[in-house]
């Protein structure tokens, strides 16, 4: 007899928004390991890898653990901007001189498939003949109020979502988005996290759009490390999400080690994913997030909190507030991720 | 018998880089009451003023205690790429659209005198018949190594030291800058702090121009508060500096209750004198300053004193490093602010 965990019924829906990526990988299996949640896809962008291979990513992960039930959905190959420069093509082609930015692929965390250069076999399984936004807004209306949308990449998919459905904000359940450094320096540079630098303009839109945001920045995320010692055990695990994710981590490890002479690696998309599985793990304050889009600090989030009465208006005043996360009880973000994914179904 | 301290043999050579503003007039009379010190000269700027009455404030107050000795030099009346504009106005001419932005000035903090709506009368003395740029030049190539800049407005006239002798940042002893908001907020919006925000291209030259810099930012100065209870002191006091200063502080603290809600007022200017009197008192950290000077974060400073290695090359690689306040042992900035003030020659 299923249980209401077993049909969906009482989970928690969720599409995760991913460019997988090694922590992605992780994330996505722990979502996959975990009774609160009902997977109702995975839409890929780019950010780790291109986003045509994240979609093969995708459908390989499922895959490899025997979840080809879950769609997957392919997302923006391009930065908001561009994406929205070719809807418009006529009225754009005046001006002329637009160019698409150079995407930041960040291979030299992840290797150059994603994955820990492991040469996995292409997947039989294909994405649905749809856009991500398309679907974000297809199943915001079929379930209002209802769906949480995990992005762990840059925020394109979401930012077209709301282009395309300016009601979209407001029937989505919640977005948790991976992204931004509060108070905190940035990773792509001291000033921008990487899935904030990787699409400024969609990140501004999303985070004004008025929708029920939380962000989790680096200033949790990098309280969240996955040590040697826990690797060591997921080596043992037999489970199939630890026998795959050990196969692949040893880059990521070696890229922390190099990039912030550490000995773990950060659990960035994990932490994200875990906030939507049991959100009493992080607590939040509630403010105006806008981000700069040009120059050098392009990609900084600024979060403003304060109660100060400025003298003159500015560029956050009267927009919509969202929840930015604060603090994290790392240790049991790990043991919730460890737990989760050395145990087979 | 003159001693030592009398005779400036001993003592700090600084110049006071200053808008008066009320809390320059604090830091003002508190570097004049302290034997640590010999004042070269005030050099004038715009920001809680426009640089003629800050100008007239200077020496209106020097008048106001019988310190006419110590000369005042105007500065730019606007900002460094304006007035970079007008010495280079024939290149500058082909382009034809450039304008200067209009300057922001603070007269809803210190009154629209600067000194609290008091009426004083006009000064009888004069100021230099020299720019403040060359005076900051002037003085340390008489003292090389030997002269600390105390720069409490924004950084316009040090830009134009570094502009007009690019020796300048290597013979000049420390800059001891109010400027910047260092992983908090800003206090013109959410990014920016106000001398930063009034000319951040003058401020990334100097933070950038390899010059022993210490910053002293929001972050510390929001810690240092004038309580009510310290102005009933000061108001109780006979000296002429604490009776001076008891006629002009009102606005000063209205403004706090209503942008604040605060009972008191930050102690940004004497802080930062302060930090020449006794360095002791603040703590710092070392890294690397750059200023955002265009879009929503126009003046917002993005310290990077992280050792993370970036994957690419950024706007802060390779840069000179400056010294950021971290800490203060507020109470004996008070402290030392009251017993300076409270006291006659």
């Amino acid at each position: 007899m299923a249980g209401a965990t077993e049909t969906g019924e009482g989970r928690k829906k969720v599409i995760i928004d991913t460019d997988p990526g090694i922590d992605d990988a992780m994330a996505i299996f722990v979502a996959l390991r975990s009774p609160e949640l009902e997977v109702l896809g995975l839409t890929t962008t780019f950010g780790n890898v291109h986003t045509a291979l994240a979609t093969r990513n995708a459908l390989h992960l499922l895959e490899a653990v025997g979840r080809t039930d879950i769609p997957v959905v392919e997302g923006s190959h391009v930065t908001v901007k561009f994406s929205i420069m070719n809807l418009q093509a006529v009225s754009f082609s005046v001006h002329g001189t637009q160019k698409a930015t150079k995407l930041r692929i960040a291979s030299f965390v992840h290797g150059s498939d994603g994955l820990g250069n492991q040469n996995f076999p292409a997947p039989a399984s294909k994405p649905l003949d749809q856009s991500a936004a398309a679907f974000l807004v297809e199943q915001a209306n079929l379930y209002p109020g209802q769906v949480t949308v995990v992005a762990l990449g840059p925020l394109t998919n979401l930012a077209l979502a709301v282009e395309l459905d300016p009601s979209f904000p407001k029937k989505i359940g919640q977005i948790i988005i991976l992204g931004g450094a509060y108070s905190v320096n940035g990773n792509v540079n001291p000033a921008a996290e990487a899935n904030i630098f990787g699409d400024p303009d969609a990140a501004d839109i999303v985070f004004t759009c008025g929708a029920d945001i939380l962000a989790v920045g680096l200033n949790v995320t990098h309280q969240v490390v996955l040590t040697d010692a826990d690797r060591e055990k997921l080596e043992q695990s037999d489970s199939k999400y630890a026998r795959y994710l050990s196969k692949i981590m040893g880059i990521y490890f070696d890229y922390h080690k190099d990039a912030y002479f550490i000995k773990g690696v950060y659990l960035h998309d994990p932490t994200t994913l875990i906030a939507a599985v049991n959100p009493s793990l992080l607590t939040y304050t509630e403010g105006v997030v806008r981000v700069q889009t040009v120059g050098i600090t392009r990609g900084l989030t600024v979060f403003d909190n304060t109660k100060k009465r400025y003298a003159e208006m500015t560029a956050w005043s009267g927009m919509p507030t969202v929840k930015v996360a604060v603090t994290v009880d790392a240790p049991a973000v790990v043991e919730l991720m460890m737990q989760r994914l050395m145990t087979d179904d």
